[in-house]
């Protein structure tokens, strides 16, 4: 399948990193992580140029990797250090790729295009949330056996949630809810509100002890920001109805969504809330449920409509698209511009594979 | 794979049916099952139309069924009766295709073809078994890992049972057996005999106290009805050696096959008997029996021959055909000759998918 | 996937067989083993002529095969010899391929080629080994999930078990390893050598109350014998530095891989050691050691390779050869070369399937 190559996707949160080599499959293509001595991500092609084992089935060996099979050891770059056989002559072709990584807010996250283009001004700028005071954080991962697309629909059209999460969504959200969307190059924002309308089991549990949304109605509003290929910040809030915006109970997630293959996916997902935020029983609750809506609910589904579409791509499917679709149908309109772009540049452009 | 389209299929057996869906895959294609207020089958398409969600992942809701991921509703017909999002336009293309069903004898039949087509008088017209008096009935059906033409094979060729079924066969029945075969449309009748021979377990089993068949050996038929594309009826009765017809044990059976994919069967099964009909112990004793010969000895034997084919056409895999093999081989032959002939109209009808 | 078919392949241990059938997949070919009433070996293609059911699922009646499905009886020639049904004719259409075997040294070899063509001289010499004084044996087999020419590579670089393999092999082994590879039509012996070299846990073992080997180091050699398609004969050797082979603590291994499908081989193996051979503990030790080796360290190891390769033609792949693999590129140079005259010899002859 065809990706976006020259974009930052999120690789691992840097705490699954570590002097261990960790496997992950990105674009279809076989990646090993590890942390050097100095705990910078080093990200390479995971199959050593002899014989093809996995380098993440060798051992971190300081800022170097030793393959398992026949002991050969890389650096950070890719170039072999080390041949410990025969006259120990270690040609050029002895390497493998190495792909630009930069930690940020926690991420590691990789470029799997020209490293020379590689440039971390191109980071999701809306990370910053992270630093937001008042909040706590929780934040985790999971793989998903659908195209990232897929999910990337799932999150840009939150009129599912009343049907597919009870413990997210409320019955009768759907009513009466705005939706506007715009656009700006590769960012895409979706706003969505309803205002007087039943506030959802969630925000009801939050609130303990909270005056200011003690009615049994009051305003949702949603702001998704979708950067491609397939970064996702979405801030939801609840007030009171009427009430301004400050006084919300505000629950901000990220979905950083990155294709494994053409119908897996890496959802590393982050979640801050600002209520309730010293309780521990709260952050458990929240991520449970977080984890069971992603598992138990999404996934299962989106999985279902895959296993009913002959190929992929949802609009070679001939769906019987709604208003509700605008904002999906944007980014995947966006998102296949960019990757003709980059096929276009990439043909006048030697190849990197 | 290419299937008989008009013709009426086992979908389900009428108590597997109620308000809540039940998916089943039919000649490849995905149907939502499911009963109305009135009790009356609905089978749908299992794919809502705007994001390909499986209906049968929703709710039946009165006499409509509501889609799991975004909640719209459907009438029996496949209309959009409800779209609960922005306008709520339900335009003609929020429709799913709507499948004939009817319900005879407990079983719920489906047309896959052309509806103006469908006619309830093409129904088998052997299921009046089911009416018979002194006649016990025991009913259920399983998933077949083969090809339905396979599964015919192997009911329309008794000559099996003796090596393949302990419990159903006697070591010797194929000594002297006779068999005739003949055809009138879509209907082939099989007819085999073999007098004086060893009964069998389950004949024994059945005599309990029945002076008319104490001898070790008596007389055995079978009567095979098939009927295109795949619903067999066959009777099997065991006399005393020269004894009439109507002092016969009879167990009466039917095997309703539908194609779930090219490799995979569904197998409606029902059998009767007319014999120790209060007797329990009989009834489990010949459901089990039955069952275990279709799961055990049938279906890892179809299966095992599949495995050694290099495609699901017999006739392609060039088989040593036998004499035995007279009706299974006629009967391929009409379902080609009514698939042919169904082709060429659909070629200048246009398709319905 | 094409191979070598004029040659001995190792079907099965002799002790694996018996008058109860064995199923086994031979270059892709299902292949029924057993033992007739005089233990003599039978191989017959494993699918029925009449519908396909593998005899394997049959029962051995003395010299015969009955088939499990409708009771045709084969004998060793693989010609049908009693049909129960009907007239009992037996054309001659009505038989199975036979494959020549032959059972030497305890191992089952079978010839999946022209059978006018099979001759036990074309055995492996190097089985001999088996009957030399002062050794004892234990042998076993496994299935491999890889390529056969993949487990060749493996056994014919030996560098790889410093790295891979604990219990067999000693860090610094590969320092100062000679090789040398020499080659006589489709026969390849290999012989490295390393002096005064860390011994291995495994030596240090057997070498208990035996002052000819006392020093942390010693000599430690090895001889294979590859012997197209894929039958090596590895002895290893360790003596005392500078001391003469006659002293040598040997362990010598047979490992005889047959292609069961492209991705799939059997592994049947054969270690034999002149050292505490009347322990059960070292017996068993060695056993476990050895099995231990293939199951958990070579086999995932290959596997894993594979799942880096686009197609299971290493070459294809472009590897970075090195000079430690001069052996196996050599092996399969052969094997290719003996696989395309073979091929241009058949195209000129009537195929055999």
């Amino acid at each position: 399948m065809k990706y976006l190559k020259n974009a930052w996707y999120a690789a691992a949160w840097a705490d699954e990193l570590s002097q261990r080599p960790l496997a992950r499959m990105i674009c279809e293509t076989p990646i090993v992580l590890f942390h050097d001595t100095e705990r910078r991500p080093v990200a390479l092609f995971d199959a050593c140029p002899h014989r093809f084992a996995p380098l993440s089935l060798g051992r971190v060996q300081g800022d170097r990797i030793a393959c398992g099979y026949h002991g050969l050891e890389f650096g950070r770059d890719g170039r072999c250090i080390k041949n410990p056989h025969g006259n120990g002559a270690t040609p050029a072709a002895l390497s493998v790729r190495s792909f630009p990584v930069v930690e940020r807010c926690g991420m590691v996250w990789i470029w799997m295009g020209r490293s020379e283009m590689a440039d971390s001004k191109h980071l999701p700028e809306h990370l910053k949330a992270f630093d937001q005071p008042g909040f706590v954080w929780s934040h985790g991962n999971l793989n998903v056996a659908a195209p990232y697309e897929m999910v990337v629909d799932n999150l840009l059209d939150l009129s599912h949630v009343e049907y597919l999460h009870p413990f997210l969504g409320s019955a009768g959200n759907s009513k009466g809810r705005t939706m506007r969307v715009e656009h700006d190059g590769n960012l895409l924002i979706c706003r969505t509100e309803a205002t007087d309308t039943p506030v959802t089991p969630l925000f009801r549990l939050m609130r303990e002890g909270d005056e200011s949304v003690d009615d049994e109605n009051g305003d949702l509003r949603g702001e998704t920001h979708w950067l491609a290929p397939a970064n996702i910040y979405l801030d939801t809030t609840t007030t009171r109805v009427g009430a301004p915006l400050n006084t919300a109970i505000s629950v901000p997630t990220y979905h950083l969504l990155t294709p494994a293959t053409a119908d897996s996916t890496h959802y590393f997902w982050a979640a801050g809330w600002n209520r309730l935020t010293d309780r521990d029983d709260v952050a458990q609750m929240l991520r449970t449920g977080i984890v069971n809506a992603f598992e138990n609910e999404d996934e299962p589904m989106i999985r279902a409509c895959r296993s009913r579409m002959h190929s992929n791509d949802l609009l070679e499917n001939r769906p019987a698209l709604l208003p509700i679709d605008e904002a999906s149908v944007l980014a995947r309109r966006i998102l296949g511009r960019l990757i003709d772009v980059e096929s276009k540049e990439n043909a006048v452009l030697p190849d990197l594979g």
